[in-house]
């Protein structure tokens, strides 16, 4: 049932650590006290636009269940989603919160031990974004680029409809413009400021590759499961599963995935581990997830693939430039908060991925500029690095028709119905 | 493939309308200028709880789908969530709330044309409930029952943790206690007050019928799609099917709920159904609904039907009032947000349902009192009725010793999972 498991797993978007260098174990649980820096930019060139893609913070297992034989961690969660009706066509209602009501998971009648939601952001997590709004405050607002105050006419936030990304980019912007907290009553408008935060129905979500959007999704999931490639590695898998199985005493093969998540989720949050288990033990577990998770992605190629999945997103992004390009109202600062998934489909269409799993608040960066010498340029940064992109030749800036010319490969058309049947 | 139609509907919640009077259509969409009413007391009584459950109001289609061939409808849903992280053990975060986000759904790539989520509360919602918590507010607010200002230590909220509950019970909040919506700032505490809104994970819920808490729900229903009633009762439901497919000239077989839910939505909202479809007919089909979900709560009897399923939630609601009576600390006041579905299951397991779907924003009470004659005894409204128990021999007072041994009937044990075993 190898083959059953991982083939579920790509939709679950759980948080896998990739290497098998222990260091790595760290870095998946992401960073807390600074954000991911972001390098100054090349010399001689205007920022015109910025998009960031984010990866949620730190959170709880996403499966409520327990984890194995004797798991009896209690999941605590202090950080909480925030929630009151808004009409937005009524302006007097938009002048001060006066109630908020704080959404919190009853700890009784649970699975999951403790009053955490599955998959919850926790205040690490917060965390987490908040230093990362810190390094976007410092390389975008501190030197002009941005107002220091929240204005959505220059700031586009996008999220799926999951509370975690939502506390996710809701974390990122009050880190990157910080509030002092007072209530500053300016007459008629109040003291509240409300910020648009933009969403899809999950159904026809593209934060992700999305099978409800583009049948070929699956078609492509299906065939990478039939194909040599899979099939000479599957023997792999099994001994790894098997190994694991017979060392901890509790056989994992019909819920790796769900395994897997609670061994990050545990690391992460300094509670045990089962008997006998190894660091070693368990990045051989995790490797093969993420062997799996990055080859389904490669095949037939990683063009067609991208086409029909992450495509999407790229689209947006692409399009979301375009309006500066061709002289166009845009948003000066863009978010779209996602999910590992989304971070990995990103960096494999763009041939940018090292095989390595984006820990927790990882945070992709794409900026547009003008230069002397082209009117348009691209820079991709990643957790802090600049990333340069193979289609232009490994330069730090890529030329915007290069990156065009490049993107046209790797998203789907407009009338992407038929493109999409199966 | 009725009976899979038809099978899968009981989870979807949708609403629907069950009498064959025409003047029922417009109850189905729920009151709007004020709120179900609450009679007096009886005399000579003495107020001790309110155990409030309510249906979420008014929403959109819960299917993104078209409706039917030519359905151009544009949906508008000003009325948005507006959110914020909030750390619960930070008592200097929890004074002002400076920054809101609203939660806005992108209008472009979904199926639902407009800009509102699946099955989103609308205004028309917000102010049904609204209404409703005037009614509140006059019964148990004005007469010294409950303090004029929210006080959480009086007040228990519960939602399932889906938007359109939520802000439903936000809704009624605001009418039952209304702010002025002016900031007074009150020092360190600052002027927005945070209220606890408890929930639980979708999967562990019990505020309808739960399948992943108790088996025995599927095995029941399952039982009641091969038994003699159903089978008896199908070729009726065919035919209607058959009738209004042939009518508009579309079949509506395979998505019969769907179908039923984009009448009454769109009734509510005055857009346009299927040229032919006459008011008449559709409430045949509706009325075809309702016979299935009615009588599926009956099988293998009402008793059993409940044990495993509604029976959950009418345990909290009964151990809720078991503090007020055994003298511990209580809140005075509980809201309970569900859907349609807790209502028809509700009134069901009490054998107090009249067959008539429980339009947008019902409301039923469960009023503790302690009397000249009895410690305590419990009274049922709903929807601005009086509903004698059955099982009380039609008092409109129930000792509060009757309803704890009809209550033991229709509830699960308290270790329910070798009773829940299918």
């Amino acid at each position: 049932m190898v083959v059953g498991f991982l083939f579920l797993f790509f939709f679950f978007s759980s948080p896998i650590l990739t290497h098998s260098s222990p260091s790595l174990f760290d870095y998946q649980c992401g960073l807390t006290t600074a954000g991911w820096s972001i390098p100054p930019p090349p010399e001689d060139v205007n920022l015109k636009q910025v998009i960031a893609v984010i990866r949620h913070g730190d959170r709880t297992a996403w499966n409520g269940s327990s984890c194995w034989p004797g798991d009896d961690y209690i999941w605590s969660c202090d950080l909480v989603h925030g929630q009151m009706p808004v009409d937005t066509k009524v302006e007097k209602e938009r002048g001060t919160a006066g109630r908020i009501f704080e959404k919190i998971f009853l700890p009784t009648n649970e699975e999951m031990h403790g009053n955490c939601s599955v998959a919850q952001l926790t205040t690490i997590g917060y965390k987490q974004h908040l230093a990362n709004g810190g390094s976007l405050n410092s390389a975008y607002v501190k030197n002009g680029f941005l107002t220091p105050s929240l204005d959505p006419s220059q700031v586009f936030i996008r999220s799926d409809d999951i509370p975690r990304t939502i506390l996710s980019a809701q974390s990122l912007m009050d880190g990157m413009f910080p509030q002092d907290g007072k209530c500053e009553d300016n007459g008629d408008d109040g003291c509240t400021q409300f910020v648009p935060l933009y969403t899809r129905d999950t159904m026809y979500d593209n934060m992700e590759a999305n099978a409800d959007l583009c049948p070929k999704v699956t078609e492509y999931q299906t065939q990478f499961y039939e194909s040599t490639t899979w099939l000479n590695h599957l023997k792999t898998t099994i001994e790894v599963v098997n190994n694991i199985s017979n060392t901890i005493g509790f056989n994992i093969s019909d819920n790796f995935e769900h395994f897997c998540d609670c061994l990050i989720t545990h690391y992460c949050h300094n509670a045990s581990w089962p008997d006998k288990l190894t660091e070693d033990l368990a990045l051989s577990g995790l490797d093969e997830m993420v062997w799996m998770s990055y080859n389904s992605l490669k095949y037939p190629s990683v063009q067609e693939n991208a086409r029909a999945g992450i495509g999407f997103l790229l689209k947006d992004i692409w399009k979301n430039f375009n309006r500066s390009v061709n002289g166009e109202d845009y948003e000066k600062f863009s978010l779209y908060s996602g999910h590992d998934t989304t971070l990995i489909q990103l960096l494999v269409a763009l041939g940018i991925d090292e095989g390595i799993w984006p820990p927790y608040s990882s945070m992709m960066l794409f900026e547009l500029y003008s230069t002397s010498t082209a009117p348009a340029a691209v820079r991709v940064l990643y957790n802090g690095k600049i990333k340069t992109l193979p289609f232009c030749n490994g330069q730090e800036l890529c030329s915007y028709e290069t990156f065009s010319n490049y993107l046209s490969t790797v998203t789907p058309p407009d009338d992407y119905q038929k493109f999409c049947q199966v």
